[in-house]
């Protein structure tokens, strides 16, 4: 996979990638299926605010349905009904985050599943079966997410144990192309090493001698500051390939999403717009509001004036309001509808500076907005 | 308000009503949005699927946001975004059925809100006031709905109160047209009289002395037997003047109302559809089925073959299983979607058999399929 720059700005970049299902602008904002739904909306809707490429959980989808499920309705991308790319992770992180009582073996993990306990397995090569079958379009390497804090021993253990899973994940695809032919989906390697800058450097200069489709920054948004946070980002973002995406794993803060992009990162996802929406945080273009604060409770006004989402088309404070407090499903489908079409709007807005080179005016301007936040 | 009977097939009729936003084709099932929102549906995807009229709950409006809030913000249409009519309901039978310490005096209820415990009060004038000024449609009188069971002597005197406080109900409204001219909400009155036949005959008797817009059957589907309720269903319909509408209040099982509209009657409005979808429990042409059970889970075909809901046209039982045990908010959306559109297309293909003098067959044949129900 190539990435097509179309133009740079400083280190940050806007282009596109193109999937079997379809082009991809970048920089994006994939925005969270775990389960095979983004969380209150319809792929119709998704499809509607601009989304173009979704991600979907490996682990949560083996745990149920079940990949062989997926696979006997006729994939993921039938069964969820989205016919645009999908990119899934690995696993990896939801193992290290989610599930009780895991063992890591040279082979892979063992773990007891959230749901029912029972006991599971994942590896590179059982992470790459699952993607395999279920059709992913951009399936992720299978990683060790080096916890936070991280002592420099383990963090390099870590990462060697993460290569030579990227390394099997790297070789059972290319096993795969080779007995089925050329339709195979893209993988991406994940750089780990903790919050120390040269083992990210090796851990990248590792990945890339095998070679993989485009690159991840993993382990980050895990307990860490923000400085530390900048300080990888600023070191690993640059380094990667060029010519090829590069992705920011699971950091969705707009603010991190900018200082990522003037980085040179390419790809983010994050559940931060759509839990914050069922929260009744909302995002505007003068800052996040609570929704339930008792001024809105008579207000006709709507959200955000300059918004042209379904919800502040049609609905004023007062009803938004209304809805949180009365916990309906309502509620969080408009507080969703209008969280995802600010932030891919903001990706659309941001994709546009890079291209007309006012990125550096763009993020001072939202920078300045985002300090004004409850 | 006048029904017009487009075709009578025995006691069965189908025919129209008009309100100023929009005539209503009947028998017609208004979907149920309690809080101001048919729970887990758009008003866009109501339309789509055939809703003509909603109703809405004067005791929930009127604890939150308060029907000063709604007329403050242009009134419970564009707070709602449903520019369709709106039959509220007027209180009593919440007041009965949710509230806490409820008093019964001469004026009204004085009763305990389920939601923080204040004291409230609701009566005749109180209820008139709320559904004027949220801008309701069609308003129901405030009734004491009769428990179950009842002695006779309780029963009459619950029905003389609801009598009286129709009166009020009427005069009230007199009087606000006398002053502010004709644009006035329709009013209908509730028939009570508990079980008794004779009791029934009395209210309604009393009811169409003071003169309504239309009449309603409530007291029913609150414990007694199916026996009891079809004796009082089959005796209040025909005896409802027949050039105005007939409203059997809260009963939605369609079996209920095959029996109802068979004895005349033109309205209804049920939880049923709403409230089982969210439960996994889902109305097909060949009976309902419960989504989670294991028989589904690789089942790619779609719910009902028969339907053309946006649910059946895009996802499969694997899908509606898996959304469902995950607990996804898209499950309670595509179930309520599929159910609602399941009841407004009976009432359609049950409109049309009783234009055609085919109602007895069409009830057999749909008795005969709700025998199969799980």
């Amino acid at each position: 996979m190539q990435i097509e720059i179309k133009h740079g700005d400083g280190s940050s970049r806007t282009g596109c990638f193109a999937t079997t299902r379809g082009v991809v602008n970048t920089p994006v904002f994939m925005p969270v299926g775990t389960q095979g739904t983004v969380k209150a909306m319809s792929p119709d809707e998704l499809r509607e605010i601009g989304a173009r490429i979704i991600l979907c959980n490996t682990y949560h989808l083996h745990l149920r349905p079940g990949h062989e499920t997926i696979s006997q309705v006729g994939g993921l991308h039938k069964f969820i009904n989205w016919s645009g790319p999908i990119l899934t992770d690995s696993g990896g992180f939801q193992v290290f985050s989610l599930a009780a009582l895991r063992k890591i073996r040279e082979d892979g993990v063992e773990f007891r599943s959230h749901i029912d306990g029972s006991l599971q397995f994942l590896g590179p090569e059982k992470a790459m079966e699952i993607q395999c079958e279920i059709g992913s379009d951009i399936a992720m390497a299978f990683d060790e997410c080096t916890p936070y804090p991280a002592e420099r021993e383990y963090a390099v253990k870590s990462l060697e144990l993460t290569t030579r899973w990227a390394r099997q994940c790297r070789d059972y695809l290319d096993m795969k192309r080779e007995r089925y032919g050329n339709h195979m989906l893209d993988l991406f390697g994940i750089v780990q090493g903790g919050m120390y800058k040269d083992l990210r450097k090796r851990s990248l200069e590792e990945l890339v001698n095998i070679g993989f489709d485009g690159y991840a920054a993993g382990g980050l948004s895990v307990g860490e500051s923000k400085e530390e946070m900048y300080d990888i980002i600023g070191t690993v973002g640059k380094m990667m390939p060029a010519d090829q995406p590069r992705y920011l794993m699971g950091v969705g803060d707009l603010r991190d999403v900018l200082i990522a992009v003037e980085n040179g990162f390419d790809m983010f996802d994050c559940v931060m717009p759509t839990r914050n929406a069922r929260n009744g945080t909302l995002f505007t273009s003068t800052g996040r509001i609570s929704i339930k604060r008792t001024e809105y409770k008579a207000d006709p006004s709507p959200l955000d004036p300059d918004c042209s989402c379904y919800t502040c088309r049609n609905y004023s404070k007062a009803f938004l309001r209304h809805m949180f407090l009365s916990k309906e499903i309502l509620s969080m489908r408009l507080n969703t509808m209008h969280n995802l079409h600010f932030y891919l709007s903001f990706f659309e807005k941001m994709r546009v500076a890079i291209a007309e080179n006012r990125f550096t005016s763009f993020k001072k301007k939202w920078e300045g907005i985002f300090e004004q936040d409850i």
